[in-house]
C-alpha cells in the first residue's frame, strides 16, 4: 500500500501559492505564485531526489561564494540557461526598425572612463586597433544627439579587464553622440573567448559537455532621453562560434563586417600592428 | 509592426535544451532540460521585466552573501517556497506504515555531540526539561537496535545554537537505540519560533506579508543499516502555528502530545523549573 503522493504534492503547491495571498503588490504575488508553480512542476516532472536537491543547494552556495562586484556568477548562470536571453526577447518586443537587443552579460561596470568621440578607449587593452563608428538615430532615421554610448569588450586574449589579475580598467568607456547622431571610438578588435570556467557555472558546462565559447563581440548600452535604453552587441561576421554562443545571444541583424585596413592609424602611432580594423554600427532607438 | 516574439522565445528554449544534447549523464540531461523549460515558461508566463530580472539576480547575490557553514539561506529559500517539502514528499512515497518525513531545514550540523540513551543533550540550552523516548522499529513492528538517532531543536527562546552569538553547541546530539529498539534523551520543550528574518529570505516574506513562524518541533534523523534514513520532526499538539508553518512541514501524523508533569527530574536536580514534559516518538523505518 502506498500513499497517494500526487495529491499530497499538489496540496503543498496549493498551500504555498495560498501563502502569498496577502502580498500587497499584485505583481509580486503573481510572479511568486507563477515561480512556485513552475518550480514545483519541475521537481515533480523529474522526481528530483534528495541528493540532487542537496547538490543543487550546494551548487547555489558555490555560485554565491564566487560572486563579487567584479564576478557576477548568478548572471552567468542565468545567461547559460538562456534565461537572460528569454527576458531580453520578451522586453525587446516593439518596433522592428529598432536595433535588436541581446544579453547584458556579467562584465558591465558602472562609471566607465569618459572619452570624447573619436578617442581611444583608455587602459591599453592588448589587441589590433579597431575603429567603431556610426550614427545614433530613431526609427524614422532622425539623428539622436547627446545619446550616452557605453561600450565594453574582451581584448585579443579574450579577457575583460575585470578578469585581469590587476585592478585595471581597459576595453571599456563611455561617450556621447554628436548633434548629428554621429560617434566613433577606437577599441581593439574583439576576440572570441571562453566565459569564465573556474567557477561552478564552468563546472556545470563541463558536466554537460557544453562549449563555454562566445563569438567575438563589442558590447553597447545606448541611452537617450525619451527612448528605451538599448543593450546589445555587434558580432563579427565569419566568427567560428556564431552558431554556438554559450549564452544564446547571437542575432543575425547584429552581425557586422570588421574590415581590415593596412597601415598604422595616426591616432595610435606606436602600435605593434601595421593593420587595423573598422566596423560600422548604427544604433536605432525606439520610444519608451 | 512588431516581431513575432513568441516564436523567437520558443526558438531560444529549443536552442538551450539542444545545447545539453551531449551531456554524458542521461539523468543530468533530463533534469537540466526540464529545469530550462519550466524556468523559461515562468519567465514568459509573467513576462518578467528586465528590472525584475535584475532584482532577482541581486536577491540571489544577497542570499549567497549571508550563506555560511552555519547559515543556510539557500535551504531556507527552498523551504519557504515549498520546494523542500515537495522533494521530501516525492521521495518519501513508500510504505504507509513508515513514519512520514518532513523538511530537513537549515539547522542541521554534522558531528553533533554523542550521548548515551537516557542522558541530557549537552550545552544547557535554556528551557523546560523534556524527556523524549520511544522505540525504533521496522514496518512489521520488529525492533531496530543500533539505529543512529540524530536530534536537534530550538530552545525556549526559539533559537538554535547556530543562531547564538557565541560559538556554542546546545540542543543537539546523537545516540543509538538499544537492542530492543528503545531510546530516550532529555532535551528542552521546543518553542514555536520565527525562521531567521534578518536576511533576504526574511525580506521576501515581509514583502509578501507572510508569517515567518514555525510551530514548535524537535528534529530527528534516524538511520540504520538496510533502511531508508528518516528525516522528520515531532510537532506539539495545540501549537498555534500548526496551520501556518512558514515552511509547510506539518503532517498530522507527526503531531504528538507533550505531557506536563509536576516536580523536578532527578537527572536535572538544579532546574529552574519545577515541572517537565514528556513526549513519545516511535520512529518506524522502511527498507531501502
Amino acid at each position: 500500500m502506498t500513499y497517494n503522493v500526487r495529491d499530497s504534492q499538489n496540496r503543498i503547491t496549493t498551500e504555498v501559492v495560498d501563502s502569498f495571498r496577502n502580498t500587497p503588490s499584485d505583481r509580486l504575488r503573481n510572479v511568486m505564485s507563477s515561480l512556485v508553480k513552475h518550480l514545483h512542476d519541475f521537481v515533480r516532472e523529474v522526481e528530483l531526489t534528495e541528493s540532487e536537491w542537496t547538490a543543487a543547494i550546494n551548487f547555489l552556495k558555490e555560485v554565491g561564494e564566487i560572486t563579487s562586484d567584479r564576478r557576477h556568477e548568478f548572471i552567468l548562470l542565468s545567461d547559460v540557461l538562456g534565461l537572460s536571453m528569454t527576458v531580453v526577447d520578451i522586453n525587446s518586443s516593439g518596433n522592428s526598425k529598432a536595433t535588436e537587443s541581446t544579453v547584458f552579460g556579467p562584465f558591465f561596470v558602472n562609471d566607465s572612463p569618459a572619452i570624447k568621440s573619436g578617442e581611444v578607449l583608455p587602459g591599453n587593452a592588448p589587441g589590433v586597433p579597431c575603429l567603431v563608428s556610426g550614427n545614433v538615430c530613431d526609427i524614422n532615421g532622425a539623428p539622436i544627439g547627446g545619446a550616452l554610448i557605453e561600450t565594453w569588450e574582451a581584448d585579443e586574449n579574450g579577457r575583460y579587464d575585470v578578469e585581469y589579475l590587476s585592478d585595471t580598467t581597459a576595453g571599456r568607456g563611455h561617450l556621447y553622440s554628436a548633434k548629428d547622431g554621429s560617434y566613433s571610438f577606437w577599441c581593439v578588435k574583439p576576440s572570441y573567448y571562453s566565459i569564465p570556467t573556474d567557477g561552478p557555472v564552468g563546472a556545470l558546462l563541463r558536466l554537460c559537455d557544453r562549449s563555454p565559447m562566445r563569438p567575438a563581440h563589442v558590447h553597447f548600452k545606448v541611452s537617450a532621453d525619451g527612448f528605451r535604453p538599448l543593450v546589445t552587441h555587434i558580432f563579427e561576421k565569419g566568427d567560428p562560434y556564431l552558431g554556438s554562443d554559450a549564452v544564446f545571444g547571437v542575432k543575425e541583424s547584429l552581425i557586422v563586417d570588421f574590415v581590415r585596413h593596412e597601415g598604422t592609424p595616426a591616432i595610435l602611432p606606436n602600435q605593434n600592428y601595421n593593420y587595423w580594423y573598422e566596423a560600422t554600427f548604427n544604433p536605432v532607438l525606439q520610444g519608451k
